[in-house]
């Protein structure tokens, strides 16, 4: 018996005795809700959660570097109360410039020019008539995950790991649009800016314009949300977020970089040496894991299955390890189906919990052969006041109470 | 030049030449939202739809069975309107036999009883402690599309095939609670009970259980929403949808099926000599063309982009084939990847309209070979005044003036 073979029946937690007993945990009466007719269809036409889940929503850091302004500021996904891959729509990531536009569809344009054949100007409506092309890929902020330093043990993996989301994306390849202007064959670079009032710009190199970028106006079926770039976006699968320019409204070809604000003083990494290291655009190998994770509590001892996250801007996960003792040993954990390119993977390992200490964590390996460093490994290859493309593994210490905290 | 090739400049859909020229379609001066700052992070902290997609909800048929109160009634997802393969969980469709209730989760329980070694009772904690499984897969109303007769050339795709929504759920696998309880060898139906007012029964067979059946609490990463069962439903990948019992509370496991109400008065078949078939489960191969689709109109000649959904309860699609002339001549849709089982899977196909008026149509084939039958084959198995499962061919007119109508 499968509950016997993993402690829960064994462990109490599974209280399948007490159906026979006098002891159920049986709520007295019957509920309300069995005795008189619900809600009715379209009671919102557009459905909201439960009122039950409304602690499940996008929050800022609890600790971190301070925002100027709401416009100017981040929120986080609340990954531990997630399951499976999706990012629901409504808890997406968010990190803004100058705030969310509302740009009225029917009056945006987007513009395609410099080293082009026949620079063009487009409406909505003709992109969205291009062939379509979907896609699951996941999106994630280049200053996610803040350990540089000592951690502070109290942070979730909101406030770790939330500047991640994964949805279905769907638009129109790049190329297919690059390939009606006529990009010319001496533009090594293209310029991607947004419509909002920071006009956000970025230098992108021209071969992953021809790669797998997308032109995107929607997310998990419908239309992108006003914070996701309402109403088109570009996608760069696997590059840190803020490339994928939300409220898309020009792209324009030339032979070097912009040398943009948000490519010199931002978004670029420092070097142990005191450079700054630009253009280092892809998400590597990273992998977090959700449940434990900070702040949660265990509160039965017995099974428990440790899920998590893993993802990498250059392929499919190819492997996630769990450790149960803070990086000594590790075991494989199963990767969750189907493994997609670009694209979160969940993990899963079961495991039983005594009420004994533990270090838990996991380590990514993608199908290129990269695997996730150790904090110590990254940062022998980057300067300790970094911020961007921290991807070292994540530690989270479980107490002999079941308390979980972060442990870096 | 692709656009060339498509038709796209030729047409005048793509406006590059504007660009160059003094009639560009650019709106007069620097729109509002490049000027000032937009809204703020976590505005709301769950995020809604942009405004201008407010249109974008779920509805009632136009016309069609009358119901007697809006919590013994159906909603219809905004096919016409999506991509991609996955529907947002405020757009999922709704069939509800007495409304939805409110249901607290900490006074859930999931009572399991019958033909059992160790019946027991379940809280919603104990429940998601089990190994967890993720997998996307449509859900599809039995009474989905009402084509038996003459077609009201009016309606649109969320009227005729609205009862259809695509998820990635995620839960327990039910065999592995069945395996902590110990279900007996004579078992071979289960019988699964909702908690809403009107206690919704159906008999499954024990095969179906022990096969890909969930308990499922989430859809698409967040907790099931009030109206998909929250805060658990059975989930039967590939069965008619009101087998997916939701609120479920009770799972009882017996020798013969319970003969329920929505097993004998509703959810069987009319046969054409007058028997009615009963738990017939599997929703067969179907397709429908989502894009163009009725109530839209073609307002240009040249490329468009004909697309849809395709769907088997028996397993994965392994071919879409679209013919513009009424079935005529069929031509091979390439189907975008991931394929998965009993998932939607979306299908595409490049065409070239020139003012002619044209007959639009799908036709699916799944992996075990079944073809989806036309009207009239359908017809000849099926008594003509049936309800459920109606799965032949959808076609679309295209008038001369681009006015897309149902033609049944």
């Amino acid at each position: 018996m499968l509950a016997g073979a993993l402690g829960l029946a064994a462990s109490g937690a599974i209280t399948g005795a007490r159906a026979e007993g006098q002891e159920a945990d049986i709520p007295p009466g019957v509920p309300r809700w069995q005795k008189e007719p619900g809600a009715g269809v379209m009671r919102p036409p557009y459905g909201q959660p439960s009122p039950f889940e409304a602690g499940v929503i996008r929050r800022a850091r609890s600790e971190g570097p301070p925002y100027p302004t709401p416009q100017a500021a981040i929120s986080l996904t609340p990954l531990q109360d997630l399951h499976g891959i999706i990012t629901p729509n409504g808890l997406h990531y968010e990190r803004h410039h100058a705030g969310v536009p509302a740009i009225d569809p029917a009056l945006h344009r987007l513009v395609i020019h410099g080293l082009v054949a026949r620079p063009m100007i487009f409406t909505m409506a003709e992109i969205m008539r291009f062939p379509q092309v979907s896609r699951l890929h996941f999106l994630e902020c280049s200053g996610n995950t803040q350990n540089w330093a000592k951690p502070s043990p109290t942070q979730t993996v909101q406030d770790t790991h939330g500047l991640l989301s994964c949805c279905e994306w769907t638009g129109v390849a790049l190329k297919t649009v690059l390939e009606a202007v006529g990009v010319k064959s001496s533009a090594r670079w293209m310029l991607a800016e947004g419509a909002d009032a920071a006009a956000m710009t970025r230098s992108i190199p021209v071969e992953k314009a021809f790669d797998d970028a997308l032109l995107a106006y929607a997310q998990n079926g419908e239309r992108l949300r006003p914070e996701q770039g309402y109403p088109l976006r570009l996608l760069l699968p696997g590059f840190e977020g803020n490339t994928s320019v939300k409220w898309l409204r020009r792209l324009k070809f030339g032979e070097t970089p912009w040398q943009t604000r948000e490519e010199t003083s931002k978004y670029s990494s420092l070097m142990p040496d005191g450079s700054a290291r630009q253009f280092n655009f892809v998400m590597e190998a990273k992998s977090v894991i959700t449940s434990p994770s900070g702040g949660q509590r265990l509160e039965e001892p017995g099974f428990r299955e440790i899920s998590g996250l893993a993802w990498s801007g250059r392929g499919k996960i190819a492997r996630v390890e769990v450790s149960e003792d803070g990086g000594n040993s590790w075991t494989d954990a199963a990767l969750q189906q189907p493994v997609l390119p670009k694209c979160l993977t969940r993990f899963r390992l079961p495991w039983r919990w005594q009420r004994e200490a533990a270090q838990l964590a996991s380590r990514a390996t993608d199908e290129t052969g990269v695997v996730q460093p150790t904090h110590d490994a990254l940062l022998k290859e980057r300067d300790a006041r970094s911020y961007y493309h921290y991807n070292a593994i994540q530690n989270w210490r479980v107490g002999v109470d079941g308390a979980v905290t972060h442990a870096g």
